[in-house]
């Protein structure tokens, strides 16, 4: 187990999805900073289950209780600690098939890695839940951004075959504000309908579907991202598949550089008031895993929930006899929606770990 | 600068493209592991340039000479240094566009970060060149894993709009072994010409072109990774950005899961002889960050190599004015072919940190 | 701040002297180890203030809940947290003597260092008060070992001028249990009326006494310790100085080394039973940073209490003038009787660390 | 094995003393330090064996090759590697007792850790020759601590029963810049003679015999060390004892603490031209883990050489039966000598790198 992230900045993430709390430990930010914990609770609302039709309705409140590392209001350079109760919980929806391993999930892969001995209701530390934690430890660090200038954003890209517009070359400051306080993010919200159409359609056959997040993170300074092995790309992608359902990973123009010819690819350098930019950004604000000032853009892939209504061959792991499994838990027929405000927090994390390393913050 | 994979296996390297050698530092391997320096040869000849009207004309001999850690053709335990010479220099050829930012190189931003202080010839500690060391590491770590039964083996998977077959949900352990040793490593080796001529095309326009890579890794056994923080794919996707021109990464069925449903993408256990499968493979042998004992499959995405002979418009960094730039060096057309023992190499050292760690080996 | 111990067993602490709560995070112990928490109560009582006239009046219980990683008391591979609640706080002690900084304390320091923002009340996170949750840690690794045959010990080995005897080449087993459960543990407890006696000498002074502890691990198999950086030594030491006030440490023959001759100092190899041993214990069961299978031994100096009930000459930190200073809170007159505890459970962390980074657990 | 420090300034050791060469990559340096090699020099020159009657015979030039990170003097960002030949070997020498271990080395310990696979002659990676490689890492680090007006500098302490002055509560830079370039540093040179005779008594008895050294460091800012696991003492404590031979440490009044009351050894603060001071230096420079701007004040117990030239019990390591043992090697008589700068270099590494952790550097 690794629940440490042990960067500049470090973060310890516990608790399982049926224990009593989870929570997390920040240790690495500077002493002096005022945390508005208003904030954090929004972002920590956007992520939270229960809230409308197309989430779980598991009800959680997500009060982070803080335990440590705050007086006054600012940080004091001590490790913070954020306590966030489990409330709802209701066990007895996996006991209907304790033992039968869910297909799509870590059950299987945790059981023989712990021998039998991992929480597995509900996921346990597996579980989605977790990131109720790293929202928290997210919304932090990007408040220390933010008040720097530096602004991160997430949308859903594309839900099923229902797909957003995309941040292209660069995004505006306002546009990203917008998005970070939105549960239901999008660039072009007429898509808004039909993205919530795709997900009842699914949800209707006690399916899933998947989907994707676009991130864009503005006015990095130039010179973020240890290479060779601690660039940008090597820390928030590190980071993001710590996302459970995170499956794959772009950054700037990202696999269509497949198909792209050099000339095609490279952006070219232009300065303008004594500034320099690139006229386009398919390199996604990173050469060489250092930032280069212009907008930091990747997007991520989020697998459909595995957990769904519909009958599905497993087998029971103790008897290692094939048997049919149907979930009755309450589940998200799509959590990429869900997953924007993680999508930020860690990101937000990669990039103040990152400065602060390089004694930048 | 981050040249430190501070693992289980721990890697360093050092030096730079015009510099007088480059290497790299291996900590961490097992006492007692025969080395096969013959198999070491054949991944850096596969990686070396100079063989071919494909790639640049720069011709190193790729020798590596192992200053430690080895007794008597066993490790140690001590760490293992190898130096590589750099015996084909040209700096020359970077003195005509002194000061001059080539686009899609990170001059740009290794000038802001280093403050005018870095070696910028050929890209200096940043170069291509360096995944010379990365190849030696990693196809020391490989054949500790092979002679355990894992095998790792690559394709190029596509080439500007040419496309290998994929891998699928698997591949036999023979395939591997013979794509490991390929130089031009395809499933479907009719596609070779169709690629080639893709190539040329773009060489003869004094341009270039992008290209991805396919990865598999057989019998690696249930339980390696470390979640949260350190599953299978933080692991291995973290590595892999090390290698210049990668702007993204997939796993299993990566970008395809937005459009798949929960009831597509999940993959069903099935029983055969007493062993736990999965009848499809879009997880990529991953669950939770943890192997499921299927075969770890990915995708990389890279980019067209910067270098191009074409006139681009950029910047003299000093001047901070417009200027126009002509490259003359020499240089791959297509990095990605030569990427593919690279994308081996990184992925043997992910595996192996990774049993290391959890005790397996 | 590095509250992190960042090894392959991983320890957070967070917490400070007069908030809510301290706690401990403990990562990477592997899964299904029954864990007894009677035993972890002993050790914490052992540490506990509160229980006679020789410790502090401040009286506090605790008692740890644990919030994860354990499901029907094993542990799950999972994070194991747990809070101590602070129960007898007395804040206003603390502010007779607000912004004057204590001497001996880390007042100053952290002052400085967090620019005013840090907890200053009890010493905030820097108080002898986190070692309840090193504690914690230690208590649970320490049986791991145990299970496996390995024991650890310490007892109280000088107080002022008043010495016990000391482990000199070696010890019994039995002669660790006893220690190890004992709240003031002695080789000879005849010496024990001495030692209060001393204490309390200073304790009527209003002053405070400094005191020295010896500790001892029967059973550490040979092979133990990664050398050059992560020794034995290397991890001992740097853990028994995240002690507040451990001002030295010694192994073996410590600093009676430097009056030795090479021939009196080497510890000759002699077989018994077909066993190696080494026929006295100068190196202190670790040569090269390795284990030998010798018993690891080593000594720690702790210093007087630097809170003292005497008028010392002290400055207010916000005016920058000379103050006088009056302590008039509840301490204790020699650390050392409670830190015996401490001491041991770090050994046990750095002790499994190194045997789980090297596959041995 | 763990060959790599891997602070927030990260060294990498590679080699064995009859191998071809041994060498260090030291990872983290900021771009553009101007770098005295014949600075390096000195330092390299001060530990190398073969200069005078009291060093082994053993002679080696001891010249660091820069490969890599260097340009035009100024550092690059970049890894630095050098590599250090070994031209005067005799590996003869070490034919004589094959299989027999030595006592007081580390032959037996890493023989059953490596399972006798690693390089066991001249001590092989776990040699002192080592020491020549921390040497340039630290000349490396000393000389931007230097340029920013802090001073590392240590004396022979002690030798047998011959003792020098102490530091006491501080030191005058001079007098460290005079010691740091002294190849028998002493406060008080009158002292030499004796210690030198002493030296002799024990090497004419084909005997050795222990040393202890005294090592401040003078305007560190206040602030330094990230408690609580990196505070100043264990980042320190944790490098020093990666020196073969040492088996303690002590910070300021270090172990005459234990006999020490409150009153006595609380250092009082005063305020000097508006600057804080304390009036004494029992605290060592540390109070917390974190530096008060008092000079940083410790001791180290150097061991015996436990190589000896008087017949020794041991025994064969691979028949496991007892045998004389007479080692006819070159080895000093006293290794506390040439152990100075070494532990003046680590001493070095340790702050420079807490400081570039902390964003001071």
């Amino acid at each position: 187990m690794s629940s440490i992230y042990n960067g500049n900045i470090k973060i310890t993430l516990f608790g399982e999805s049926h224990g009593k709390a989870i929570g997390v430990v920040v240790d690495g930010v500077n002493a002096g900073e005022l945390i508005d914990f208003d904030y954090i609770s929004i972002q920590m609302r956007r992520r939270r289950p229960g809230k409308n039709s197309i989430s779980t309705s598991r009800n959680e409140l997500d009060e982070a209780k803080v335990v440590s590392g705050v007086l006054n209001g600012y940080t004091t350079g001590a490790p913070i600690c954020a306590l966030i109760e489990n409330t709802d919980i209701r066990s007895q929806d996996y006991k209907n098939f304790e033992n039968i391993i869910r297909p799509g999930h870590a059950d299987y892969t945790s059981y023989i890695k712990y021998r039998g001995y991992n929480d597995l209701r509900g996921g346990g530390h597996l579980s989605g839940r977790l990131t109720a934690a790293m929202t928290f430890a997210g919304a932090l660090c990007r408040q220390i951004l933010e008040k720097r200038g530096m602004f991160i954003g997430a949308h859903i890209y594309s839900i099923g075959k229902v797909y957003d517009k995309g941040f292209c070359n660069g995004v505006d400051d306002d546009v990203l504000i917008r998005l970070s306080k939105s549960e239901f993010p999008l660039l072009d919200n007429t898509k808004k309908d039909n993205m919530i159409k795709e997900i009842n359609y699914y949800k209707d056959m006690c399916d899933s579907i998947g989907g994707s997040i676009e991130c864009a993170i503005n006015n990095v300074p130039v010179g973020v991202g240890e290479p060779i092995f601690d660039g940008v790309e090597s820390k928030v992608s590190s980071l993001m598949f710590a996302i459970p359902g995170v499956k794959g990973i772009e950054f700037g123009a990202g696999f269509k550089v497949v198909g792209m010819s050099g000339s095609e690819n490279n952006d070219e350098y232009i300065v303008k008031n004594e500034k320099i930019y690139t006229n386009s950004n398919n390199h996604g604000g990173i050469l060489g895993g250092i930032s280069s000032g212009m907008p930091i853009i990747f997007r991520v892939a989020v697998k459909p929930t595995p957990s769904i209504g519909k009958e599905q061959c497993s087998l029971n792991i103790k008897t290692k006899k094939e048997e049919l499994l149907l979930i009755r838990g309450r589940h998200d027929p799509c959590i990429a929606v869900r997953a924007v405000p993680v999508v930020e927090s860690l990101a937000s994390i990669a990039i103040l770990d990152l400065m602060k390393g390089a004694g930048m913050i």
